[in-house]
């Protein structure tokens, strides 16, 4: 089984993904995550609410959310974006099920109501987030779906203890769904060449890291990429043996990534 | 099995539906469909985008869908309702699926490009209206969830046969749905005491229709009540054999429908 966890960048290009998806799952089985970055921004940007990006004291970048960035999210990543990547697999032949981490319990998460963040060199408290971190993932679900002949297209919210609907990071999520699912390779799309020394320097890609080198390799990523390499950290600490970063832009981004473009970690 | 159809209004009382379902479905397998008119206004009304209701030929209404009207469409109804449902349940112990017609080719429509509208006394025709006709629903899906625990939870937007997404009339789609899973009991609530001669009078329920007077009855049925006669014609004409339209807004609404309350067509 192969997990394709695909950003939420505006260049990707899913009809290709959607291609090399329809090809590769006569031969292995294919589970799909997603974000919805852009479409989510642009959505706040016209209902005038902005994303409110913080920054936890060591350095990592996420999104606070209260009820209403909550419902843009809800609107942006389970409502546009998941139904229209559906309907673009269909389109290629994947008889494709969206799901976000409510239905079924599929991603179940940890709430994290309190958050530390750093503003201006002090330490801050925000209250009230609507996020959680997921600790435990509804495989069975996914396995009914794809025994039957449905790919599972999977994104966050998750569910919290409390049956609240909370926002989570899509790629730790992705991260513990392949544990659950005992899955061996794991590819992330995004919008870059792979892992690069310098995000500017295409041609700086790191095409193979071992995986005892993932913790240095942190250095070279910035914003939403550290959270990829956290996932990356995560993902092989639960039984992932190979994890592909590709570029989500080309002609076949899945085919690419196979192919040994990109970073293979390992 | 029952098939519940929750209207879209904003009075809905959805956690007394979600207690009522965690109650019966001990019993009954139960299936929801669901609307979200207000929540959809209101995302449209803040976008700026107005929903444009046209009026067919023989006095129909619905609603003209561009492509625009088709994204806060999937917003509003793919997104934030039908994940809030699913999660409302989850709270009352109702392991729910949220699924759209386009998950696993729900619902499968034919789309309808051209629309016959009547405008100041004139018929005109409106193109590239995003809108179908589900003449197909997948039973298989709903009962490979049903046996293994999960109670879906179904909304428009449906699939054409050109996979593409297309708005749909929920209750004719849950009329098919019904038929397609063999369904005997269709419960509509919404934000009425039932059918009623006078809208504005609810002392004016008709309680027991036989199924001979539904033609009859569309005199009484106003603006979104058209469709729902009209879905519940369809029902009976594929197979299902009662019909019960209730109160959406009270403590206990499924439960008041099943006990005789509101509408009940035979």
């Amino acid at each position: 089984m192969i997990l394709i966890k695909v950003g939420g960048g505006p260049a990707l290009n899913w009809d290709g993904i959607a291609r090399d998806v329809a090809e590769l799952q006569r031969t292995v089985p294919i589970v799909l995550v997603h974000g919805a970055n852009a479409l989510r921004n642009d959505l706040a940007a016209r209902l005038g609410i902005p994303v409110r990006t913080v920054v936890s004291p060591s350095g990592i970048t996420s999104v606070y959310t209260d009820q209403e960035a909550l419902d843009v999210f809800l609107m942006a990543y389970a409502g546009l974006a998941n139904k229209r990547l559906v309907a673009c697999l269909q389109r290629h032949g994947v008889n494709a099920v969206g799901l976000s981490g409510v239905d079924g319990r599929l991603w179940e998460a940890k709430a994290k109501k309190d958050l530390l963040v750093r503003d201006n060199g002090k330490t801050k408290l925000l209250r009230d987030n609507l996020t959680g971190r997921v600790r435990k993932a509804n495989a069975g679900l996914i396995r009914l779906l794809l025994d039957h002949g449905y790919t599972p297209v999977m994104s966050a919210p998750a569910i919290s203890d409390e049956n609240e609907i909370v926002n989570t990071d899509n790629d730790g999520a992705a991260a513990v769904m392949a544990a659950a699912l005992g899955v061996k390779t794991m590819i992330f799309l995004f919008e870059a060449a792979g892992l690069l020394r310098d995000p500017e320097q295409p041609e700086s890609l790191i095409s193979r890291l071992p995986r005892a080198e993932i913790e240095a390799a942190m250095i070279y990523a910035k914003g939403r990429m550290q959270k990829k390499i956290l996932a990356v950290k995560q993902a092989f600490e639960s039984g992932v043996s190979e994890i592909r970063l590709g570029d989500g832009r080309g002609e076949h981004p899945v085919r690419d990534a196979l192919a040994g473009r990109g970073t293979l970690i390992q």
